[in-house]
């Protein structure tokens, strides 16, 4: 009998995923699987020093618990919201943490030297998540869309992460569908976010609830406007086929999110459209609506077949497992 | 004295770049260098077997050159306009020629046999072309717009040619920048190519004209309706530059174009953005006007640089020289 000695079987990635409210930590092998999660409170909003308090505090409860196990970290990874300068490892602007030019991974390094530190922005490390362990992993090209508060965006072409010029592109909520149009937080008008975000279609229930004082989404959020979220419209017309105002509202942001969902099958023909965020919770009803939009104005003459959509799977481990296999691929 | 023996350097490239109006047929050594050209005047427009006759014959005069000059053909390319299925050799179909469903290259094998057959979008072809012998070489990251009777466009990642699943993306022009706005050819609404192909600019010039009596662009056009073409408000201005006519055409045309390119810029964020076709013959004066419009809008909370934005380089050579390389870089 032989026995194989694998020696790399306890080699572990030291993943955070770096939100608004909360910090996941994990270890992750290099099968791409999550062994362990610990999370914790975000730091206080802006106060770069708890910030990083913070972050050492769980990177030493990832380290013991890795000790423990008999694990060697091998590396460390970061999935961060906001502006990341991926190439020197610079928090150059994070909305969401109130961060702005942290040199995150000098901070890291004086820290915990000769290990490998890795980051990137959240929207990619979730894109290379669904590429590699997701339900995209057998396409060579994808356009993943996070619609959440914003709509955020990754892109993969032939199998790879592209994020462009220092790791600045695929901005793909900050595509303009109507030049003339809302004002965007980025200071242009008519931005894809403005209209498909999940508060945008916050917005439309706001106003088909106004207009519609009959409908059955009042039903749904139990007559108090407080109760509103991204899922009244979708959930009411489900029951109801025939609400006007659910219906109203559900048309309008079909509308919206497919003529941005048509651009990128003009722009890029990926195989796969993958869909992410909160409002992606609506499934196949979801895909079914935006199919039946897009198939009467997809280019290509009619003869182009419509790439095919999806929901992502990973949900709230894409970023941890994205962020895992960036370390692994780029490991020397 | 050691004499070293080039075996390969009378190896070319017959390459032919179809076009509306005239096919230009060339031999292209293995530096990309033209080294003869040979052009003939287009078929009558829709005729499958007049088409491929004319071709057949100019591949017959390239054929009798190479062997006068002792060249071995190693490969046939074509750059043809229209949805081209690059991977099985079929005219999917083409407008500029009124072609259908031609299998291109089945004809072309029953005729050459053991000569391997290459063939890809116009645009496409001419991106290549100046992603290799072009001003954009030396970028990894890539938009071509080519501004012509339509907006056409080719992407290179990381030096390679994206063209999209079935090599049916990369339909720049048919991005909506306003989903309500003008109906484009394509049966949608508000495509960039509705608002900045050179076709636009000629509508916003007549606009402009019939607005402002007084406009220089009346001397521009010796008065003469008929002599209006994509240069008018841009040579007017560069004369008279308080023309309030000129200035309104060229204002409204660098608001669209660069609204297209801002988008670009933010999904794509490439080292450079290329402007071909007839409007880029404004050169400089048309780069710096759109650099200004952009300067205020770009995405990356004004801290990301905007692309560097130049016009093309190689004119009508990039198409053949794209599609030289094309077949370069696929031949086993």
């Amino acid at each position: 009998m032989v026995f194989k000695i694998h020696n790399t079987l306890n080699e572990v990635i030291l993943v955070i995923d770096i939100g608004g409210t909360s910090y996941k930590g994990a270890l992750v092998n290099k099968d791409g699987e999550i062994i362990y999660r610990y999370k914790i409170k975000a730091a206080d909003y802006g106060s770069k020093e708890k910030f990083l308090s913070a972050i050492f505090d769980l990177i030493s409860k990832l380290n013991i618990k890795a000790k423990i196990n008999n694990q060697k970290v091998i590396a460390m990874s970061f999935s961060i919201p906001g502006a990341i300068d991926t190439e020197h490892g610079i928090i150059k602007y994070s909305n969401n943490l109130d961060l702005e030019n942290l040199n995150f991974k000098k901070e890291l390094i004086d820290k915990y030297k000769n290990i490998p530190i890795f980051m990137l922005n959240d929207a990619n490390a979730a894109t290379l998540g669904e590429a590699r362990k997701g339900i995209a992993k057998d396409y060579a090209n994808v356009v993943f869309l996070t619609l959440g508060t914003g709509v955020g965006g990754g892109i993969i072409i032939n199998h790879k992460l592209y994020a462009g010029s220092q790791f600045m592109g695929a901005e793909l909520g900050h595509m303009s569908i109507d030049i003339n149009g809302k004002l965007c937080t980025c200071g242009r008008k008519g931005c894809f976010e403005a209209y498909a975000s999940a508060r945008a279609l916050v917005n439309y229930t706001k106003e088909g609830l106004n207009k519609y004082k009959d409908s059955k989404m009042w039903r749904e959020i139990n007559n108090d406007i407080n109760n509103i979220n991204g899922s009244v419209s979708f959930e009411t017309l489900k029951k109801y086929p025939n609400d006007f105002g659910a219906k109203e509202v559900v048309n309008k942001y079909i509308k919206y999110l497919s003529e941005g969902i048509l651009n990128y099958c003009n722009i890029f023909r990926p195989d796969i459209i993958l869909i992410g965020g909160g409002v992606s919770e609506q499934g196949d009803y979801l895909v079914n609506l935006i199919n039946d939009y897009c198939k009467n104005y997809n280019y290509g003459f009619k003869s182009t077949p419509i790439p095919l959509i999806k929901t992502a799977t990973l949900k709230n481990d894409a970023g941890i497992i994205g962020a895992a296999y960036f370390a692994l691929e780029n490991l020397k």
